[in-house]
């Protein structure tokens, strides 16, 4: 029987370095032996990728905030399933770039009615949180700078601005503490290398 | 303001009558001057009809009963909201050819440990029944009978035989049961225009 594996997450504001982050930690697992896989959402399993595509083809307006809820839960249901766990379940070692903690904090932002039943949809079909969640913060001025200095296409938020930003950082920090026994709250306005050895030290004391 | 209008929908198994009867109900009602709207599932509307391609294309296995329960409540979600609702609220009468029921007793029977997540997503994101539910009761043996001499398409049961058409019999008469307060069961043993007497009168009661 193999041990099981570790689910990692990142999450934070557009251009707090969560994709950069991501790579730096797999690079430091491996460099000591461990079994390491990255993926994303949204997406992260062919079919995820698939109902993604129907959801942002077409008129924005096309489905309801709750039709989108359940169909992003039903890609996250399928990302869980074929990626996630059966690495988790061969004993590896998955670090994933965004996860639930991202749809809770845009649901609270765009729709904070909506956040009741976001909670009991994961609850019911998904189940299951992280083991581990790097919450990387940082002042918005400077996310959104590095962000268009970025030839990136993760745009969802970046048009809406600084304000934004700044709304989006206070609900990452809430949720870090809404779930503080699997979240950890890193610096991230700092360069990358000393983010990198804070989330190396931290994912070194928390791995089993 | 206009008056609410119904929902009523028709349950049983395949080669039952439904499809006739929900024209000739359809009928009826419209000869005595009432505004009705006919629809059925699965589908229903456009975005639903897109989310039933998603589910059905390429490999059967493609999908985890989790999964497909997700995109079938999401589809089920777009076709009340941009179907049944808007009509309902417009004092229309909507007639549909199946709806909720019809996935209680399919999952009930090929996933009878998931009825209990059926009904908490139904109670989540639906969170409406029919005002009225006729389930059609009939012999499997001559449903069966009938639906082969039909060039019809909704085979999804059909291939199974009689020995599962008498396990959905029993379930749509404990669902019957289970909803008594919205479910007639109308005998379905007889000749069609029979069956729709009894349907047209338990309408015209049961009708505001
Ligand atoms: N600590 C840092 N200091 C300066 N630039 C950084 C830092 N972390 C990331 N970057 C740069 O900022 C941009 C956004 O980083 P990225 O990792 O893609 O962020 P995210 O995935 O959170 O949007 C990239 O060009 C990246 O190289
Ligand atoms: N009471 C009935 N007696 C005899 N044939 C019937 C009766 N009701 C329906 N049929 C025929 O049986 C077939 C299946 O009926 P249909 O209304 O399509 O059933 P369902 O929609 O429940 O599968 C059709 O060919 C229909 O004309
Ligand atoms: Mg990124
Ligand atoms: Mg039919």
């Amino acid at each position: 029987m193999t041990a099981q594996g570790v689910f990692i997450t990142f999450e934070g504001i557009d251009g707090s370095g969560k994709s950069t982050q991501v790579r730096l930690l797999a690079d430091h697992l491996r460099a000591s032996g461990r079994e390491v896989i990255l993926t994303r959402e949204p997406g992260g399993s062919p079919g995820a990728e698939e109902i993604r595509r129907l959801v942002l083809e077409g008129d924005p307006d096309k489905w309801s905030a709750e039709t989108e809820i359940l169909l992003f839960t039903a890609a996250r249901r399928d990302h869980l399933e074929k990626t996630i766990q059966p690495a988790v379940d061969a004993g590896q070692i998955v670090i994933c770039d965004r996860f639930a903690d991202s749809t809770r904090l845009y649901q609270g932002i765009t729709r904070g009615d909506l956040r009741g039943v976001v909670d009991q949809l994961h609850d019911l079909m998904i189940g299951r949180e992280p083991d581990l969640t790097f919450i990387i913060d940082m002042d918005p001025g400077i996310g959104l700078a590095r962000a268009k200095g970025r030839n990136g296409t993760e745009e969802r938020f970046e048009d809406f601005g600084e304000s934004l930003q700044r709304k989006m950082r206070g609900g990452f920090l809430e949720l870090a503490q809404e779930f503080s026994d699997r979240c950890v709250v890193v610096d991230g306005n700092r360069a990358i290398e000393d983010v990198a050895a804070d989330v190396a030290q931290l994912a070194d004391e928390r791995l089993p």
